[in-house]
């Protein structure tokens, strides 16, 4: 470990004796090159600082949840003045109202809305509808692809049994014959067919959905009675105001919700056409602090942001800038590279890299991260709204200087 | 719906437009008597007050996680003080840490903690490193307990599939007979053995645990190899300052934690002993805000006020005298009920009352709600540190007119 780390190192070494493995989950930093900390002490707009004190432009926005920028002002704001009147109180607040209203408006195939914690919440809670609603118990969805951690999808077997994923069904993303050998197999037993906005399942490319997958989906759906479920957990607001697929013309039945919604607050939502309200009302689907008040105040001041200050536009602004430099740097240092993904949501892989050794791929990260800059090797990266000018112009500086360090290490 | 919830009704109105049945989950107040609001304006100490600001002493503490009182002045210090700096970022602050060293500090048999959002987070997950610890698959678990509201333990079947429970056999709290029956089906498979700190269903009358049942559990688990897994979600904190069996010497292998810990931030965590550390280790366990910073702050804080405070001995104190002057009120007023669970979470059930129909039950709490007490009919209360000996007089006088208008009219 370096000296860059040195009070990083010290957390770690606590950490490793009360934290199974010293930590775990998508923020464990075990997978990752040596030169990414596991601590964090501070973040403010698109800047985050470890403990070590260590500055970085962030790439990652926390995985997802930061769109608006970290500490944003508008948000925090209305979070701590619902938090000074009540946050989790016997009921909710009429701010959940509000944001459910919201989302209805906001989101086109949306007649209803309910709130959890988490992105697994509202991916479980969409399948239980799905089989409530059509009394069948098949659920297909793409290999590979991420949809939460409970025992049904998590993407490492341990600790689950058989039964947990004995009614699913996979299909390959944007492959249409293996969707429809899915459905046949899933014979007259079809609830629901589950997808995400996009294809971006770590380690490998992203695909965007194709306008034929994504219809036929629908049509699938529409044909055989079940329930069309985009997870939208991880892309949700940061492709465009609605569900993702508004884009594409494709309204699903069932959205589920989380990350950026609340700019960083912890919440999650599944959203519903009218023809499933019933259904969703007869789930019982509670926990101790979904009815709290002011992650919900933050959603609505993060989602009225969203609009206002246009942060769509910017991060396809600064994400289109950024591709470009990025394409033209790896050229001129004879480095191949692919980029995949929308512009906002980028993933960056070297083409001599094979499988999960992303060895040229950590010496670029790595020396970015030396630098000052957070990228991430194999996980899609998220641009948020702080995002200036300025700072994608400085990122490039440095992933320059990376390619040459890659281009020197591996010629 | 009364003149005095009128402001109430316009909120429901257009809640149930947007929101399945109008609400949902646990804080639904549909099978409540029509005194009760559903939504809530503000909350501070022991007091909160509706959307048409009736004000009410409350004694649910929002359904278990207010145990210092609302808006707890240490705690949102901490928490803010945290928020001011990051709370979710790209990976967590040194506070959660510290927070898993001050919990192994704290709970007899923890040597780790793991964190997530929900109670149902923290069950899910226990029961995941049980099976993983084991190679086995059968849960037992009480007959009517509460564990969550994800599919494998939900109380209402919808949505759910038969696969979701048939590695779960069920037992009946403090049957020692109903254990070993159970500990039979389970023959060569039991992976663990799940159980509330005490029996805590709704509807019906508290028990707590008989030390010859915690010990049976406890024996049964050391000869099959099994886990002993104590759901400490509701209970965690209100009635010891460590795991809730402590007080019998019994020490669970993982205990599940939510509710009270960070007095109303989201939180909840996996507590476990060493040699499980492996299995946890193993487990594909995450969540979006799973590392946020400002709810681990909020639970150093907590914890620590829980002892500086004294505040399980204040709970008990003053839930003794709530729980002698109910008892001799119901003498005088001829009117017969049980008292059970203990103090600072007591339940008042009425004789008379049959199975679900809570005639009597409603007839009381709605006559105290009127009168500016927040009580609950069929599911255990809290009391929280926030209540002094003036909120409990005062809450004894509304108690008093209670009874009155039930032996009135059910004389």
């Amino acid at each position: 470990m370096t000296s860059r780390l040195k009070t990083n190192q010290l957390w770690r070494d606590r950490a490793v004796r009360v934290i199974p493995g010293g930590m775990y989950g998508h923020q464990n930093t075990r997978l990752m090159p040596d030169a990414y900390p596991q601590f964090f002490a501070k973040a403010k707009g698109c800047h985050l600082w470890d403990v070590d004190g260590n500055e970085y432009i962030d790439l990652m926005s926390s995985y997802g949840p930061i769109i608006l920028g970290h500490q944003h002002a508008g948000v925090d704001a209305a979070a701590r003045e619902q938090l000074s009147r009540g946050d989790c109180m016997n009921g909710p607040a009429p701010v959940m109202v509000e944001l459910a209203e919201l989302l209805v408006e906001r989101v086109q195939h949306a007649d209803w809305a309910m709130f959890q914690k988490n992105g697994t919440d509202a991916t479980t809670l969409s399948v239980s509808i799905a089989r409530q609603a059509t009394g069948k118990r098949k659920i297909m969805l793409a290999t590979g692809a991420y949809h939460g951690a409970a025992p049904w999808c998590t993407p490492l077997n341990a600790g689950t049994v058989e039964e947990d994923r004995v009614h699913l069904i996979n299909y390959r993303y944007n492959d249409l014959a293996s969707v429809d050998q899915a459905v046949a197999e899933a014979g007259d037993d079809l609830a629901a067919i589950l997808v995400s906005a996009f294809k971006h399942d770590a380690f490998v490319e992203l695909e965007l959905p194709s306008r034929d997958f994504a219809s036929h989906l629908r049509q699938i759906c529409d044909r055989k009675g079940a329930v069309l479920i985009l997870d939208d957990v991880r892309a949700g607001f940061r492709l465009t105001e609605g569900a993702s697929w508004e884009r594409l013309d494709i309204q699903p039945d069932l959205s589920a919700w989380s990350k950026a919604i609340a700019n960083g607050y912890p919440l999650a939502a599944v959203l519903g056409s009218d023809s499933l309200m019933r259904s969703a009302r007869s789930i019982f689907s509670t926990g101790s602090f979904w009815f709290a008040a002011s992650a919900m105040a933050a959603a609505m001041a993060t989602i009225q942001a969203i609009r206002s200050e246009a942060i769509i536009e910017r991060m396809q602004e600064l994400g289109e800038i950024f591709r470009q430099g990025i394409a033209e740097q790896a050229r001129s240092h004879g480095v191949a590279i692919s980029q995949s993904g929308p512009v906002q949501m980028p993933l960056v892989l070297f083409d001599d890299d094979t499988g999960r050794q992303k060895e040229r791929g950590n010496c670029w990260t790595s020396a970015a991260m030396h630098s000052g800059l957070y990228l991430h090797p194999w996980h899609n990266m998220f641009f948020n709204g702080a995002h200036q000018r300025d700072d994608i112009e400085r990122a490039l500086e440095i992933t320059d200087s990376a390619f040459k360090v890659v281009a020197d290490q591996f010629s």
